[in-house]
């Protein structure tokens, strides 16, 4: 069922650096085979397809002096060279006029075609080239001295600087065979893999021939053909395109023609192995058969298309060839792969049930012991120093805000110092002992919502708060223990998109109802003072000089209206504010003394500025402005930059804004305790079994909190190779839920954004890529070392507390506010909840959109809304505490959905689960509707890699 | 040098609905045969090709049970029936793999070819078609059975309901041969233009048949042949595709490709005048000449690609097969049209010198007086009471705003009463006598700045300003009277997008900077109260009983630092708020008595309220929610909608921020003054004469700004056909000048934006246009009564002044932000000024940039910054009066660039100046550099219609 050389193929479409995911994810987890680098291949062992780089020479100047100009180059995509501008065009599709083709192929059939051309120098390769019988002497002494003329490179350097390779004082030069010195410099030199070869075309009009003169050359081995190419690359392919004058730029089109084709990888991969001139006007009748078709009177063929986001898979060409060749039909062979990306989560290893008490704890603990000494070595890369900054940074603004807001939720039992200390302390045992050493634990906002709720509870009914919660911690810590002794992790794969978004989008709803709703607070602790409201006038009161007692002592009126109309009779008194007041001793009075002005609105400023601007500077990732290194940090380090530029505004003002409270010393927020919690306090023993129920409702959180965090950051597309820890992590959640339960600090979970971001700023990359190509993923730096040097820091920033206490509270809010958004904005139930409000013909073209009807599309969005609006009920009413239990609901509720959708329809609106898939798996295979014939057309974007989409962690 | 027919093949291609003014305007001035209007083609007389609405039907369902189903349609773009979602999908442009073409070929060459066949029905024409030897008799039944059953269509209605073409009951009903209701409620019905034909593609596999069947139709006159179209519009071809089954969609790809063939505009032409199966197929042949192909190895196939923003003209296709075939070169061809889109301002008839005194004035007012009776019985369309709204909530936001503004600037010498009235009264008389009467006037920006300047050099001086201004204006008026009678706005020209540019910067600047000012003087006027700042405390002291003389009325303490320690000793006194305290006889005492708190932040919230809710309403255009009409609106009134919110929240909270000062009775706002302005008032006689100075440079600045709006106005691109007014226009204004001087009243000049949006609110549009395509321009409603009555409204709505007075100065300063700032960014300066912020890699495709080096680009941006620099540096010293002068002498820095740029890159970069023009006519025509190979390859894209960049008045 394999072409022959079909692994040789593959590879070399791999090389290619065919986009990351697109080949790969389909075929299965383990290290796959389309990672251009160079120890992947090696140790597969496959032979492999050198990349090539192809350039026009163009003979420009007939009948006057004529030079050979470079006029295009090919990687992957074309770029023109803008002669007047002096600038390389951007990268783009190529697309070449149908005649050109066909004028190539019949000027190859008729030329010279050389395969396996034995020459050793540009000398040896023109003497050959010129070796036809058409010609006469002096015309081919004529051609011989042009085609070693030294063509006209446009070489741009990376600043703005312009060279151009050569100049006309060293025109014909014979032996100046070695390649020169701009050549050398050229930095697109460094965006090409080793091992690249060059291809050229040349092409032009030359009056003195009498007849097309066509030669395509492959050399045996490839030689540096001097100055030929704009690369000094070893020259594999050379094809001429020399001819009369003719009408409309036909040999520029027709060296376009060549280069396009030359540039195509299977085109390559035949004339590579081409014996002789039929298999390669094959290879291009092949090609042609290929081509897609633009009409006309629909399409400007000079307009520039810009590279596509995902380019089609070699794999699905190489299927297409072999359906026409072997009679296979299009569903057979595609559709095990779409299921694949829609089916359940992918299916790691990781997630089998061994069906033994802590079997998965066992088998975890294995796995990663035999990776622990590599986790350390593994980090000795200088990548990792900017890794540890960039998350430090994200790792402390987090520590900031949730201290911040969880010494407000819980009136000051914790607070920043604790969650300093915690992240610090949980933080850095997880890396060194966790199965995903990359994950960053933080105290996520499910965890600081419920435990908002404990608080509110506990002080309902008057309980000693930190006791209670030890005993929460306790239990939760039992429970977790149970579950990963029953291996609950695999459950996991019912938790499908309609649960993590639910979870999601009422996580960011909470957060964005709370930074509001403190603001309004705000407003309420500073009123506006409008004018004829009664909070005007302040005295400032002396114990008189001799008991000149005033009336204000005497009556101590309590009604403000008495205050405003009473005569105020002898007062000892000043006009001073009351801070400066109470320093001279005295007493400030009267209804203006308590309100401070100007700090609602101030407030509310810096407010909307944090979240304005960090949503702002999120945004300048994609803009185009400044270099890519500017704006990457720019929008890293958005939540950072957006509350320094707040705190100057508000030290610049010096406005009495609320500020973030922060410990004067080394010592528990609480005043009054030590850094053990008693176990008892001042509550019933009872109090500690009645806390199994609050437990189990956080253990429910804890463990979809968690477990989904750890299948996002464990899917397939990061290709990891340390493989997963479900149990083990769950286990160390349970651990540390035990630790920061008796130290009185927050919870933590493993937090999914700041993981992301994690393992974001880990990524190998491949550094030669071709213009107009994104580089190529090569996988994560897996270790434990940046993880444990963030926490050792975040641990050392303790003493940053004398910094800290000038952030003004409305900017955490603000930043609370930003967080919420982001999360909600990024998960597909927000943009089908968003299609609700646009018209049908303004939509945009989503695959689900496809083929899902609107109607259904709609009718699943509202159930989805509905689930939500009953979540947000039961959050508000006194039974909001129990609120885990509903998110587990969403479960349920999926499962229920199944009578309502069919499994076609789920599979694009969510995701199949697991039963289903085994039940219907013959259902799925063939296309539900028995006239639908559009599946091929599609299926390419499905191979797209799926993005990281939801934040389901608020953090 | 025409090839057969082609008068009537631009017709078609007119017919076709090609974007406005891509084929007409570069064949210079007059009407245009380019408009699909039924009007414009009777008068040209000739003969035009209907429009062909072609769809794709389907035999699906082989082999069980057999139907047809649309799967496609095309007009302009192709439109994919999404089976399993039941929706059309976007129209995209029709991509189709090159074999399909191929196979149609051969399937066509050897099928049936009927060409004016007279059938009159579906049944005549089933049988016609299925008169083919290779038939055996039962199979020809069965075959005609099959053709005669009714087709499923999947009719769209315009809401969300779906309902489709015909049920199953209703099979092979052989005498339904009337169309269905639903066909002829079909929505698209009406976006066909009346006369429109059908074209229908049959195409499917059916396994009864031994070998393809392909059959090619065109009815001799055209049939509506029942249910077979999904539109119920007469056919005229007919194409049928049958066969065998084969592998991977053969037919349905085929199909595609035989409707992608005939929605092509130029095989139309041919197939419509084919006389034999040869012209069809050359037809054929010629369409695959000029395809575009797209390599398979970069570009998915079933990627849709969205309808590109311009059609290729055909009239450039035909140009290209005219090189073909008569051996034209490319240049020669194309250059001339690429100069009139470059070269200077679009040559009006217009500005030709008459060389007689007053010759272009006479020559104006002749050519109107003829139209004049039309421009009232024009007006007679329901369109032009939305137009009237719209401008007229627009003028009276302006007024408001300038009102507001000039009242600030004048320190009440002029106000809203002023404006409102001025603006009634000049716009009324301007559209009863101007050249262009779809021209709005208003107090703009420039003039609004040289009031400002006019004012503060006579307050420096000690002048009485409005008679100084009178006299002011006299010399303007005079002024101008000299421009008309010597025809200076013949000198039109010479103003450059430089110069028209450098001029909207300016003044967008100075629009911003003016806005952060006032803003800054508010937080002046209302200090914002820190902590520690003295401004604390106020008691109310009443006249005491009996002469109880407090310590506060015998020292009278003028230090601030003694209020606050004195001692207050025996005091008669309350802390009610200051208004009160004055209500009850007493005086508010106390440093905290004058500051208002709160107020400067909620100045500042209110300001950047209004600024960015009309940004973000601004963009609401371009976003997908929202039905069109909505999102129209909320654009267009986006200042009326950012004032009235914040107006709300304003009162809302009810603070005392500072309000828009409206008078109560009808007088002029300055006290004192009657209606009409005393000529000399406190002023020496002699200021009469001096006024010259400052009035000659006030009329440079008027002569500019409103000749550089009239040009614009008057743009070919518009298609007026009443022709411009410039000399007559002028003569009006300076009239109005002599007028509003007498009356104090603001200064009028023709406003670019709003008369713009006048125009556009009165553009008559194809209703019948194709999906994907946007609805082709036609022209525009000119006419005087639509601003007449606008002005008249405004004129009534003196009355509003109760209503005036509770709006907010912040908001109208954010309001003036939004301006300047809008202004700015519409121009095409500032997009270069981006570039200098931009990494080469990330910098869009400009067509400049394809042409003009980097560096080049940068050093013009440069000057101009420098330019404006110098200008801000003017501004801001003393002799900040005389900027008009420097305005103009952009004008000449703009010559003297000829110097160091190439007539090439001033082209790209501005456009030519007329001499320039003349003596370099040779050198623009032939291509600067000798080897410049890349004309042909983007001229396509200077055929875009330029659209209206500048908003050269700020209003």
């Amino acid at each position: 069922m394999k072409l022959p050389g079909q692994e040789e193929f593959e590879a070399s479409s791999a090389h290619e650096n065919v986009p990351s995911g697109e080949l790969g994810s389909g075929l299965g987890p383990g290290p796959s085979p389309d990672g251009p680098s160079d120890t992947d291949s090696r140790e597969l062992g496959v032979p492999k397809d050198p990349l090539l780089f192809i350039q026009l020479n163009e003979l420009l100047g007939w009948p006057q002096v004529l030079e050979w100009r470079e006029t295009g180059r090919w990687v992957l995509f074309e770029e023109k060279l803008e002669v007047d501008a002096g600038r390389w065009s951007t990268p783009h599709v190529p697309t070449v006029a149908l005649p050109s083709f066909q004028k190539l192929r019949s000027l190859l059939a008729e030329g010279l075609v050389l395969l396996d051309c034995p020459a050793q120098s540009l000398l040896e390769l023109v003497e050959q080239v010129t070796r036809v019988e058409s010609l006469s002497p002096e015309l081919r002494g004529q051609l011989q001295a042009l085609l070693l003329q030294r063509p006209q490179h446009h070489i741009q350097t990376t600043g703005t600087r312009l060279c151009w390779g050569s100049t006309h004082q060293s025109k014909s030069s014979y032996d100046e065979e070695t390649p020169l010195k701009e050549q050398h410099q050229n930095p697109l030199r460094q965006r090409l893999p080793p091992g690249a070869e060059a291809g050229t075309v040349l092409a032009g009009e030359l009056g003195s021939l009498a007849q097309p003169l066509g030669a395509f050359v492959r050399l045996q081995d490839p030689v540096v053909l001097g100055p030929l190419t704009e690369v000094p690359l070893p020259s594999r392919f050379f094809c001429l395109l020399l001819g009369p004058p003719m009408l409309a730029k036909g040999y520029h089109e027709m060296g376009r023609a060549a280069a396009v084709l030359l540039s195509d990888p299977q085109f390559q991969w035949s004339v590579r192995r081409a014996s002789n001139l039929h298999d390669l006007l094959a290879a291009l009748d092949t090609f042609l058969e290929e081509v897609t078709v633009l009409p006309p009177g629909r399409w400007d063929p000079t307009a520039r298309i810009p590279p596509p986001k995902c380019l089609p898979s070699q794999h699905k060409r190489l299927l297409s060839q072999l359906r026409e060749v072997k009679g296979l039909t299009a569903p057979h062979v595609t559709q095990p792969e779409d299921r694949h990306r829609h089916g359940p989560h992918a299916p790691s290893p990781e997630l089998q049930r061994t069906s033994r008490l802590f079997g998965g704890l066992v088998q975890d603990v294995r796995r990663k012991a035999s990776w622990y000494p590599s986790d350390f070595l593994d980090a000795l890369h200088p990548q990792c120093f900017s890794a540890v900054l960039y998350i430090y940074l994200a790792t402390i603004t987090n520590a900031i805000t949730f201290g911040g807001l969880l010494g407000d939720a819980t009136n000051g039992a914790q607070g920043v110092l604790e969650s300093f200390l915690g992240t610090a302390v949980a933080g850095a045992a997880f890396c060194l002992t966790a199965g995903q050493p990359l994950t960053i634990l933080s105290s996520t906002g499910p965890v600081l919502v419920f435990e908002r709720l404990l608080f509110s509870f506990s002080r309902d009914y008057s309980l000693d708060y930190l006791p209670f919660r030890l005993w929460v911690g306790i239990w939760v810590a039992t429970f977790c223990l149970v579950l990963v002794a029953t291996e609950a992790s695999v459950l996991v794969c019912y938790f499908t998109r309609f649960t993590e978004e639910g979870f999601c989008a009422l996580i960011s709803l909470i957060f964005i109802y709370d930074a509001v709703g403190k603001m309004l607070n705000l407003a309420h602790a500073y009123p506006i003072q409008r004018p004829g409201s009664p909070a005007y006038g302040c005295l400032c009161q002396y114990p008189g000089p001799g008991g000149n007692e005033s009336q204000w002592t005497r009556t101590r009126p309590k009604d403000r209206d008495d205050i405003l109309f009473m005569d105020l009779g002898l007062i000892n008194a000043s006009l001073l504010p009351p801070p400066e007041c109470v320093q001279q001793g005295g007493h400030p009075r009267g209804p203006g003394c308590h309100t401070v002005p100007d700090i609602a609105f101030f407030s509310l400023l810096l407010f909307l500025t944090s979240f304005l601007f960090a949503m702002a500077l999120k945004h300048v990732k994609t803009s185009r402005f400044f270099p890519s290194v500017v704006r990457k940090v720019l929008s890293d380090f958005s939540s950072v930059l957006a509350i320094l530029l707040c705190c100057g505004l508000d030290a610049f003002l010096g406005l009495a804004t609320p500020k973030l409270m922060v410990p004067r010393e080394f010592k528990p927020t609480l005043p009054g305790r030590g850094w053990l919690v008693s176990p008892f306090g001042a509550n019933p023993w009872w109090l500690s079994v009645a806390a199994a129920l609050p437990a189990l409702l956080l253990s429910i959180l804890i463990f979809m909190d968690q477990q989904i965090t750890a299948v996002i950051l464990n899917r397939a597309e990061y290709r990891l190779r340390k493989g997963a820890g479900f149990h083990l992590d769950l286990f160390c959640v349970a651990m540390l839920m035990l630790l920061t339960s008796v130290l009185g600090l927050p919870w933590y979970v493993s937090a999914t954004v700041i993981s992301l971001a994690h393992m974001d700023s880990l990524r190998r990359e491949s550094r030669a890529c071709a213009p107009g190509e994104p580089p190529s993923f090569l996988g994560i730096r897996e270790q434990r070392l940046t993880g444990l040097v963030v926490f050792i820091l975040t641990g050392v920033s303790i003493f940053l507390a004398p910094v800290l206490k000038f952030i003004p509270m409305p900017v955490l809010y603000g930043i609370f506010l930003y967080m919420g958004v982001a999360a909600l904005s990024s998960i597909q139930f927000m943009k089908r909840v968003q299609l609700l409000l646009m018209p049908a013909k303004h939509q945009p073209d989503l695959l689900l959109l496809r083929h899902v009807p609107l109607s259904r599309v709609h009718l699943f969005t509202a159930i989805q809304l509905s689930c939500l609006g009953l979540l947000w009920i039961i959050k508000s009413t006194p039974a909001a505490i129990i609120f885990p239990l509903v998110l587990l609901g969403l479960v349920g509720v999926r499962k229920a959905l199944e009578w309502v959708f069919s499994p076609q329809e789920l599979l694009w609106l969510d995701e199949l689960m697991p039963e289903e898939e085994r039940s219907n798996s013959e259902k799925v295979l063939e296309p539900e509707h028995p006239f639908s014939g559009s599946d091929s057309e599609d299926s390419e974007l499905m191979y797209q890699p799926k993005a990281p989409e939801i934040n389901i962690s608020v953090n």
